[in-house]
């Protein structure tokens, strides 16, 4: 796609969104995300080829919160490889409420990456027994080598008030404990996953650091091999059956890409051999997934025709 | 796709599944499918500009049971637009054992379409209150004109045997019977869902019959517009997200298709803009999806390049 | 305990419960119960030296519903013996709610015999693959019998209405069919099951025919050994810690005495070794207990002392 | 009873279990616990009017577990009286598995005080914001207290023990810290609750301290009202009807008379207006009750006539 094709129709987008701009309810668990702005809307776009598309607060940085938990699965792939499926499943949960039946049903064994059960379990994995403060490190590292931009960085605010409220987590954290799934003590997983949810990025720089998983884990920028094919077809049918909480099912039909989301307000999507797209709007629906964010790919979608289906 | 390209990918498809021939389990709940020959494959594809291939034991007819979901979940959508999905959600459900918990929890309102209290939901919405023979007779011959063969036909003793063994299904019809989401009587709605699961097609018609979910709910070789664009993806996402039981992550990341299973061994598999692929073999994995169904489509996908990820 | 002491503690129960008449809430899933005027109390209380006190409304037929579940309990276990416990638990089985998912994990073992679930077990129990009329005919006579009165009826509007919106219990009675831990058709147990919910008994027949509870199993007016000791013990065992719902711990600590309770607001109430004691008023709490009823048994018993506790 | 018959009793029951000594499974997760000899029984009787029988190993401590939920649920009443039951039900749980579901589905409200999530709010009620240290030191000085026995003591090891292995409690204490339904900070809560658990007390003093809940919470021996009749009936019913895990039921039938066991082994039985009775013998059921314990408490009520069934 031409440049000013891919321009005008991100432009387009942008403006559509100005009518639903503050539309639903923005996370308020912790005062840092409470307090930020609902009448925000931005996109990127990161082609394959190399062109770049960004409007609205594209710009501006957020708090990426869920969406981190695809660069902690890729880094934890490529450090157990197959290993890292016996300690977390690769199937669709159902309602939060179930997580918590099938967690103990199925003896501590997460249903997949993207329920924090399962993304606990990831940062285990990355963590592998070492220092929070390197493990940490190493993710906001690796964030910046993708988005090849060092401004990346991590809220500490964000992530004090994440620990400081996370007593679900905790709980998830030391009954998966309690089955031997978690190695590193709970304290410091606990740790880094709020750290990593604490990651601040702009749209610009998220699906840039995505593009990797729109051309079989080769990032086709920098030429660096993130990681297989194989694994990023894996990643890609997560994020179609669980990237949006309970309303996966929902964003395939409406998107039809694979992407996964965050209580922040964003949203990666990947169109495969095409283009990495990132949005942010704070307002959230019901589900726990922007609002805006997804109203903005689906008009997305239908203006390129790359949905899947 | 030249015609020869087409033929020798599945004929190397077909070649390579000898190996595997027998593997897996045949469903045993009924005598019907318990005595059929495990050692058989069979795929059939049927391109969008109107190509067809076929290999190894594509040309007999097999029990398509839940591979049926698909198709009165399109009659049910034309019928009833967007008030079905009052009636049933469009999910993924996690395990079975959830769903049961799921039902109560939500009040009698079935996570998806796919899973069998979903599939009873939309079989009273094709029965709409009318006579069971009536409605088996519609969905028959609604196969038989998207197959373009009248030899499509329901296998009475496989209908006969799903009934005297049916007790789940009845306990599911009458529990949403309690919830006043099967409005026709629950031995009607049965009648008519035990008939539809033992239609017996081959790879060559059932490819044929779902043609039409690859190309916008057009089916590009008799010219019907079967559904609308908008509903052909609805139901692609579904079959993504759910069409596998419990391994519809697996198998989207296997294949990398939409796709709907059966007990009876036989798969469809859409892939948007270009074919439909059905596939069979008796034997199935702990999940109930055909074994050697899933890796032929494995391969299948390997040698086109057709996954959407 | 003299005559007139419990002729003076019955009609001071009696007169104190007028000012709560009409309390709760009447049960109105069939009209035949929702039409019973709410402002009624009735008690009765026979002792084992076989005084009888009676007031308030004690004359007055109800719709006796679960309470029927601990003769037919009686009759199941002295046909079954032990063998009736691989078939049905003895265990409370928390809220409702838990009692389907139970129902799953267990494999179709319902965990009490006053569980819905394993009320169905135990009228198939009674029913014993025979007629359901002949096992009526044997449920009704055997409270005749207990009761000394020709007079106890089943009332066939609330056999027919029961029947006509049992949707639940279909569905409950086809889950345990799937189990196989139903023997004789689905329908001929409901229909037993629904008469035997049906029986229009008095006060003063309940309690009449549930004194030999309170003395081993015998009765000890027309002394006839109903069951053996020890498993009155058990019947009592499991009044006490299921015999009302998801109020029975409550129950437990007002009262203090097995007892079993049913919608149509009767409770019946064992004293061991010193009386039978039946109350009755339509209106029910939200566990679905008589409220006027319990309150009554709770002042009875403080003036009785007879709390076991 | 003449105190010979009472001596006679026990020592007869003692005799009896010879045979059955070493039965029953000793709880391992701990290994102060796992290396206890299976080969110990004692019985301790203490009766309203001051006689007391001791047998077999009833002057060996052992760890009480679980029985000082009892001691603990007396001392939240007696801080918080009816408000305690905002934080916590009065009502069986059914199973295990079923209790994480219901702690979910009553949004962090236990069943009852006797499963962990309600015992672990109870010790939240005890400590009521202050140091573990002082509430530990209540618990121990009260246990002391009904005793009348200074030897009463922690053991540290165990405490220690159940610390380092005790994630599902540290899970369930997140949990409830979720839903706002912990007051202090889970670490300390847990401290508090481990060093209860790891009170070390004999059959004699076990029975001793509980007698003032056979007679209306007044303890005769020491004329001190612990707590009030109301509530001592309250404590009863709760352990009739959850003290024995998923084998309270079993357990009200078979002994009939209300009580609280924990995994060392020991039981606690309440004989109302008559006698406590402790009994201790290491080996397990499945459900987690003393195996011979639970047979001398049968037989003990056997020759007594104590059931209150």
């Amino acid at each position: 796609m031409p440049q000013e094709d891919l321009d005008a129709i991100v432009a387009e987008v942008a403006r559509d969104m100005r009518a639903h701009l503050g539309e639903g309810k923005v996370a308020d668990y912790i005062p840092a995300l409470a307090r930020v702005d609902p009448r925000q809307f931005g996109i990127a776009v990161v082609t394959c080829d190399g062109r770049v598309a960004v409007a609205g607060d594209g710009d501006t940085p957020f708090s990426i919160q869920s969406v981190s938990k695809v660069f902690t699965l890729v880094l934890a792939i490529n450090r157990l490889d197959e290993a890292l499926w016996k300690r977390v499943g690769r199937e669709p949960s159902g309602s939060r409420f179930n997580s918590i039946v099938q967690l103990e049903q199925e003896l501590g064994i997460p249903r997949n990456p993207f329920i924090n059960a399962g993304a606990l379990v990831v940062t285990d994995a990355v963590l592998a027994g070492g220092a929070p403060s390197e493990a940490i490190a190493d993710i906001a590292g690796f964030l910046r080598r993708l988005a090849m931009d060092e401004a990346v960085s991590i809220d500490p605010e964000v992530a004090a008030s994440e620990e400081a409220t996370g007593y679900r987590n905790a709980s998830l954290g030391y009954f998966l404990r309690a089955f031997d799934n978690l190695h590193s003590p709970v304290p410091d997983v606990l740790e880094v996953y709020f750290n990593q949810c604490a990651l601040r990025m702009t749209c610009r720089q998220l699906a840039r650091a995505g593009l990797f998983l729109a051309q079989d884990g080769l990032d086709p920028l920098n030429h660096m091999q993130v990681t297989s094919p194989e694994r990023t077809r894996r990643i890609n049918a997560i994020m179609m059956t669980c990237g949006h909480y309970d309303a996966s099912g929902e964003f395939a039909y409406r998107v039809g890409l694979p992407g996964k989301s965050g209580v922040g307000g964003g949203i990666l999507a990947i169109a495969p051999r095409r283009a990495a797209i990132a949005v942010w709007s704070p307002g959230l629906c019901e589900a726990g997934n922007s609002l805006v964010g997804q109203l903005a790919l689906q008009r997305f979608v239908a203006l390129t025709g790359w949905s899947v289906f």
